[in-house]
């Protein structure tokens, strides 16, 4: 059985999708009426350093729940903010007592805030967020990206002209992948850009909306995270005009194309890093962090091969990102048309020891790509606790691991998986239960305002990381995959994810492809994400409905994604189990409509009634998934028109 | 009974106190014998932006714990840690398991940060932290303040002559303080600076040696943080010969003076903002936020009579902190010679909408106090979670009380207190259990620096808060006062603390001390305070020990503050309650040690042989306090020569 819990998150059922610096907005919560009614409620938001509180009113009750409502002025461009509950049947330490009308005794305070409800003081660090950024593109949050390597993916017929360069092995197709030692960045497949072109429809077929490319640029490794130059595309993966073909090509399918930028350093074979090395006293020299006797550099990781670069020469940020033709703003303009980049390190970029420029040069670039197109995209990638440099302000969302990743990983684990992850020198994750997921889920995404959220890349599994059908138990990637399509962000499919393959680190997981009957193709989840992706156009609330979680205990997860016009119940185990959803969770018309087959399965699972007053059991066979369309979220009369922020309210 | 877990605190047992850029340090962490060896251990530290492992190496074993040790580069100024430990015993949600030698099967890997031990990935927010800016003065960390509010604190002789300002109501000494309303800011009673002067020795045997006085510029109220001038001592408060005096003489005895200064906002009737309005082209104009024609300006919070400074005004920075003569300056150099300032709404300066110059501010602030003199102390209000502010960058410590003085009152709280707490809706705070205490204080307490915890002010209240006595049970200010002179911090009495005095929020707290049998006095705690003092100076392990958590539960806390020479063990019990410590947290001299009385006791504690072994059972009647010294903790041998670092060690 299950307990609803008093609810706010940032979706059009609660909170305005954007806001301007200095607007009141209206800021709703719900508290079950199974909880116990509120006599009073606040919203406690921090402006300009001081905590602030405004009380809420009772909107009225609908589907089973109280609403308040409360009015926050947005005074800084992040508003942080949570609410205060106060509940007055209990005392001392839970002890029941009588309330005597208009005193103090025995009431208790709650504090609501993204990491769930507290009995006492908490850090602002969980508070719920609004803030006065631009949201991003709709395309992007509502997309289904398609991660490629280059080199991997496919040869074009035109590929074998290409000669090898010198720093690579040449490997045919269905070599095995090194996945460790020098051979690991050198084995060269010979994947180039008019390969990608030629099975845009594979993308097509799997519901694919945003092509993600790893670097294009001419560089000395298979990875061309080094690159050599930015002004062209690699002539072995086509030259300039096989990028402009590929994006012409994937806009006229519908797909959206964003590139790969390393902002955080350059190849050595980089040709303003080749003068820079020549010439202390060129301009070039000033690009990096030399020595004062030039005799060594500062590199990404002290890897010599990829000099980072120093954020803090003028001559830099324009060259990479405000000259009219510079670096960041070239590839997003005809001809070639990039809809956003991916910045690699985005983490790392412009920090050095007790220089920190992060948040300067992001802001930077972020300027400069909006000015060029409104509507394109800024993702950054962060291995570690992403939400403190994405309030939303400059990238528009992260490429990160640490808030969905590596907790589906360790709830979907298979024993003693041993694979690495980002130098992490542990043999695998920990085995969790689904209690545990959560908590790590909403410990690491609690930073991240609903907007960011949104944008943010949801992946089992990339270029970086070990392969999802390494790591998890079998039938776990697709129970992932259900995840990280209905949670918010932005579903990301590595490819070759849809062929289970396999990879116990990031290089090895660099697999190419297995087009044609390889024996490299473990499972065909062609259709099953073709569905998730279709699933995730036909139904709004899994890219637009609030997040709020029904169960998580051991073996199983249930949330809703909820709009007021309709939304989705999501149900994943990782083995046998069954949970019991009631009238303290769901409506009476939402609890029916989960006794019809799901729009979606993986495994079995089963849905039958049980008990009286439409009380359902969900039950799983093993590994599944279910997903349901459910009726929308009710909401109080007058807030009917739309979940938009109603004119009027006096809140005080 | 209690188990104890894996242990790490930025003490001298496990840190350096001091860490400058580039140094690679030690940094040890201890794991229970009884907890089950460690297989591996690695410190995870986060450089320039990324995670990093740095692998440790058992140091040997020594007091029933095993202690491994790690060297971690201190890439930036603010080092982020944690540590992760492997441990082989079980698998698969806690199931035991045969480990299969060199297998991976069945690991099981731990966080360890600021809040405890996580089966989990954590966000980085708990990290551990170790800086590379300048701890603070020594007096700081090992003092112990006493804070005047100088209109009531004591009358001299001459303050007689002085006449009632025009904005005052004239008060006799024992007149009742008017908690709300306007007169609570205009009740003046007329305590001087040569009345302080006077009672110095009354400061002297309560033991303080830091004595922080709210304002003492000319206001147009009697909490004077409206000043109408930086540039002399309120006449009404004697005047500057007056504060040289007082300066003087509590030199004299050994007590430090820190003044406290509005960063944030002036008077309406300073000097600066009087020219400001009158003249819109006046270089004054610009230290304000007017409106565009003028007629309106910004103000804290509103209130008008509080016009808020504008930082980007490089003329105001000039004048307030970097001029030769500015205000930061002057005070504390002769014949001032003022030790420190405490700035007020730290938390809100030179916060406004878009703009933040907060850490800008505080650094310039910081930079010219240390100029001056590199020993005085620069402490800053923070109302909030402060820790986010409190790099120790700039200031060197908070007037905090999210992390302390807050979970204190709620653990202490009698039922209904009715308070307010800095515009907190709440009718008081909520009475929670002792490990809710811990769990707040970890909460808040996590995003300090060791060095930055213990320069902290540990209030139990202050002028801008109720008073204890009102908050909290009968006997609780005692206990509470335990806590702050125990905890990592400097403990802070408010004037009249010592006398048991009430008050329902910061303005009914004010009230002039019962100095000659005064009916306001409730109880005489002056033997307890001078006591804990003494203990303070006497007791190494209360300035400079690690602090262990070995006990919360319900109405009952314990921990050790421990150093190698010798440890303190506090018991603090808010009722009848007992606890029996056994072999798993203390070594046998330790437990042996807490049969004899303790050093001190407030109610009634006793301490009792508990079965084999040397067990000890504690046990409080009513709410109850025991301070017991006891031997310091043991470290493995090559280590003992002396809590600092070891100067060799191969962690790899």
């Amino acid at each position: 059985m299950t307990t609803a819990l008093p609810h706010h998150d940032g979706s059009g059922l609660h909170a305005p999708h954007t806001a301007t610096l200095g607007d009141t907005v209206r800021l709703r919560v719900r508290i079950p009426q199974g909880w116990g009614p509120a006599s009073k409620v606040w919203v406690r938001s921090v402006q300009d350093g001081e905590p602030r509180y405004d009380a809420a009113i009772r909107r009225g009750s609908a589907g089973g729940w109280e609403w308040w409502e409360a009015a926050m002025l947005v005074a800084n461009p992040v508003a942080k903010y949570r609410f205060l509950l106060e509940e007055p049947q209990t005392h001392d330490d839970g002890a029941a007592a009588t309330v005597a009308s208009g005193s103090t005794v025995g009431r208790r305070y709650w504090n609501l805030n993204a990491q769930g409800l507290f009995n006492r003081d908490v850090s602002d660090s969980a508070d719920f967020r609004l803030t006065a950024f631009a949201p991003g593109p709709e395309w992007l949050r509502k997309g289904t990206m398609y991660q490629v390597f280059p080199d991997r993916f496919a040869r074009s017929a035109q590929a074998d002209d290409h000669p090898t360069p010198d720093w690579a092995i040449s490997c045919s197709w269905e070599e095995p992948v090194a996945g460790t030692g020098r051979e690991a960045s050198t084995q060269f497949y010979g994947g180039d850009l008019p390969g990608i072109t030629d099975k845009l429809p594979h993308l097509e077929e799997l519901g694919v909306t945003i092509l993600y490319l790893t670097p294009f640029f001419p560089a000395r490794s298979n990875h061309r995270y080094d690159a050599s130059t930015f002004d062209s595309v690699d002539p072995l993966l086509g030259g300039d005009q096989a990028l402009v073909d590929l994006v012409e090509a994937a806009h006229a399918r519908g797909i959206k194309v964003m590139g790969d930028l390393t902002a955080n350093h350059s190849g050595d074979a980089h040709e303003w890093f080749v003068k820079a090395l020549a010439d202390p006293g060129s301009e070039e020299a000033g690009y990096y962090y030399f020595s004062p006797d030039h005799s060594s550099y500062e590199s990404w990781w002290g890897v010599p091969s990829l000099p980072k670069f120093n954020w803090s020469s003028a001559a830099l940020r324009r060259r990479f990102i405000t000259d009219d033709d510079s670096v960041v703003a070239r590839w997003l303009k005809p001809p070639f048309n990039l809809d956003g980049w991916r910045i690699d390190v985005g983490n790392m970029t412009g920090r050095l020891g007790a220089v920190d420029l992060n948040h300067e040069v992001a802001r930077l670039i972020a300027a400069r790509v909006r000015e060029i197109n409104p509507n394109a995209a800024l993702l950054a990638e962060s291995t570690s606790d992403a939400a403190p440099d994405f309030t939303g302000e400059h990238w528009h969302g992260a490429m990160s691991y640490s808030n969905l990743t590596r907790p589906l990983w360790s709830w979907l684990a298979k024993d003693a998986p041993n694979v690495n992850f980002f130098g992490s020198p542990q043999a695998g994750p920990n085995r969790i239960p689904a209690e545990d997921f959560l908590a790590t889920h909403q410990d690491l995404a609690a930073g991240f305002s609903w907007g960011v959220l949104q944008n943010n890349m949801n992946a089992l599994n990339t270029h970086d990381t070990a392969r999802a059908a390494t790591v998890m138990i079998d039938g776990g990637p697709e129970v992932g995959a259900v995840l990280t399509f209905c949670l918010p962000g932005v579903p990301v499919m590595f490819a070759g994810d849809e062929f289970g393959l396999e990879g116990f680190n990031g290089e090895d997981s660099r697999t190419p492809m297995p087009w044609s009957g390889s024996r490299r193709e473990h499972k065909d989840l062609r259709s099953l994400y073709a569905r998730l992706a279709q699933l995730r156009r036909e139904l709004p609330g899994l890219t637009n409905g609030g997040v709020r979680w029904i169960h998580a205990e051991g073996h199983c997860l249930v949330f809703v994604r909820e709009t007021p016009e309709s939304s989705v119940l999501v149900f994943v185990a990782r083995d046998t189990a069954s949970v019991v959803l009631d009238r303290s969770v769901l409506s009476k018309a939402q609890l029916g409509a989960l006794l019809d087959s799901p729009l979606h399965q993986s495994g079995t699972v089963t849905s039958a009634p049980s008990g009286a007053d439409g009380v359902v059991s969900l039950r799983s066979e093993g590994v599944s998934a279910g997903i349901w369309a459910i009726p929308g979220t009710a909401i109080p009369p007058h807030q009917r028109s739309s979940a938009a922020v109603p004119a009027t309210c006096d809140a005080d």
